[in-house]
């Protein structure tokens, strides 16, 4: 039997995932699971976007442009622009979602062996990404503490070593839900250009920033046009997660020329997701007010049932769907498959996604887990007196 | 300015592209150009997955299993039980198109510096994976004399070093049409047995194989479990290029666990496209049987008008809609350009696809080109008298 690949075999398994045994057979007994756990938004897919695929006039169809089809690549740029962000549809690659952008970035400008900075805890996939392009993601930690603040920029300093080619961040944050302010960016903006280092920006939650707070994009820094490459999607900001379209964006013409290599490798994104994604762009305002209120209800609703809990410490995000909470538990891996596997209330429980899959830094995040607030605020409650009821009678309690 | 990687920089540009920008000038110029060059056929796609798309009831587009849809893949297995093809859902992993289907293979299969035979001309775009994968593929020559034949068996073991891991076939064969006959699989089947190596075996074009000739498929192979990867795609059976899905069907165990850890860094496969793919399942008998008169037709014009040109020959090909093609030219990149840049008869030319970027031992196919008929038979007809006027004219004719 021919061996399997050692990129195979490093192949991180998605933290997420290892749960879903349990959840399945929670299920099984009948028992309501609430899947806290998990970036699926439950808000509608804006009609018009939906109406485009009804309509679709085309009899067959074909390939499309390896950049992606000119026409939306065009009102992408106009979307960008909207957004103080100047690029034209040249800059812009279309992807198989923000993951491929991720592949794709990562394979066009680091080899096997380089190392990227990011803030943990991060997005876990980047370690999937990361290892099948054979580089090395170095941690540097932000702490509950500080709300996942963007690290000191000495401690980011001391990372960088002779292979250090980037840094990565998301922002708004996937797991943390901080949003980087300006002050942070500009911070981030002299580490790249004093160390010539690409900055990979993953801001697929750009739409979802709460309190008045604006969204500062990589692509706002200035001088950066060779550094910044950006990673974007629309499955969060039209709640579009399987259509799988996404964009690498950027103005270093290098990386550009060598990504479409990659893209014309898999010859085109997908074609159907791109008909969607060119509509959506004429999403009426009124779609994300909606959706911008639905989430601070649902936000606002969870901090304060969860910091009412004892021991519990949820920082209040100022961006996506997410927090990073620390409970009163000996190990969030533990409990999370204990909820599932053994606890009940009102025939109730929920999912989360333990904390230690999105730390690269053994042992951190042992007593955090991630939250998504993705569910109604009916179910977020019941989801919450479920989670109440199980800190007061988990053995693994720690105070 | 930060540095591309060196992937980036071996990455090869799709030989089929190079021609692009003189086919946009010489459209610019108001010439009509026949596009003989790429796989995108004009059939339509079947009426029954467009209605299935028109009357999604989805209210949001959700990522679906990373593996695909379980209905789907349920489906799926039912198809390939008819092909005599014993495997069911959970050895299937839907893809990104076929494209994914070969990087996932690649990755969980090979290590940088691994080397994959492959019979050449083949399929350009496995260069781009071996790239992304770091591997080499090493080529042993199929000739145009023996209309493209699997190379004897003696052949591709003198390719074999300890570096080897798999041999690629693409069957019906990319770029050049042949069939493999029954009694070429088993001697492949011998060999990967003999040196334990994987099969990988891309078998899009599945569907079309002509003059009554069966397909024998990898994955009828007796005692080749753990060997076989099939790569398939909907992308050709049912012209359904866009919608970008495929899929990695093996029986091997580890080899499905391993990428499914690719798969779900990528969360998931195209939503929309799987809608697609599951309700083509159910064409009728009838769209194939039409497909496949309209390629015998198509084929056996093209075939007989390209033999009649002085100094040219081509294969009757058995399966695909390729032939790769000898022309009495000095060198077939120089003529596709030419016939783009220079030439046009009653305001018309055409476009090929040069052979050589289809071979990877240096010189060879010069005098060659890869013919997709996948236009219907009177654009072929102009197309092929363009062609043969054009190499009347042609200043660098060789006989």
């Amino acid at each position: 039997m021919p061996r399997i690949s050692e990129k195979g075999r490093s192949m991180p398994a998605s933290p997420i995932r290892k749960l879903v045994p349990y959840a399945e057979e929670a299920k099984r007994k009948g028992r309501k699971v609430y899947h806290l756990n998990i970036g699926q938004p439950d808000i509608p897919t804006p009609e018009l976007a939906l109406d485009a695929l009804r309509n679709m006039q085309e009899k067959v169809i074909v390939y499309s442009h390896s950049a992606g089809n000119e026409s939306y690549r065009r009102k992408l740029a106009g979307y960008y622009q909207g957004l103080g962000i100047d690029v034209d549809h040249t800059e812009i690659i279309v992807t198989t979602g923000g993951s491929e952008a991720v592949l794709f970035s990562f394979m066009t400008c680091l080899n096997p062996g380089d190392e990227v900075i990011a803030p943990e805890p991060f997005y876990a996939n980047y370690n999937g990404f990361a290892t099948a392009a054979g580089v090395k993601i170095v941690a540097v930690t932000s702490k509950i503490e500080e709300d996942f603040a963007l690290p000191p920029i000495n401690e980011i300093e001391k990372k960088i070593t002779e292979r250090t080619k980037g840094i990565i961040i998301c922002n708004p944050n996937n797991p943390t839900g901080y949003l980087y302010t300006k002050e942070e960016m500009l911070q981030l903006r002299e580490i790249i250009l004093k160390h010539d280092l690409y900055l990979f920006s993953d801001e697929v939650y750009r739409e979802f920033c709460y309190d008045g707070e604006k969204h500062f994009s990589a692509m706002h820094l200035e001088g950066t046009s060779e550094n910044v490459i950006l990673m974007d999607s629309v499955s969060k900001r039209y709640s579009e997660c399987g259509v799988r379209i996404g964009a690498l964006v950027t103005r270093n013409r290098e990386v550009l020329d060598t990504a479409m290599k990659f893209a014309q490798a898999r010859l085109s994104p997908p074609g159907l997701g791109q008909i969607v994604g060119e509509a959506s762009i004429d999403t009426p305002q009124e779609y994300f007010d909606d959706v911008y209120n639905e989430y601070i209800a649902r936000r606002d609703f969870m901090v304060e049932a969860l910091n009412k809990m004892p021991g519990v410490y949820c920082p209040k995000p100022k961006g996506a769907f997410y927090s990073t909470v620390k409970l009163p538990v000996d190990d969030a891996d533990k409990f999370s498959q204990w909820l599932l596997e053994e606890f009940e209330y009102k025939n109730q429980t929920v999912m989360l996604a333990p904390a230690s899959g999105f730390y690269s830094t053994p042992g951190l995040g042992k007593n955090e887990v991630r939250i998504a607030y993705v569910l109604n605020t009916g179910d977020l409650k019941n989801a919450m007196e479920a989670l109440a009821e199980a800190l007061k009678v988990y053995p693994g309690k720690t105070k």
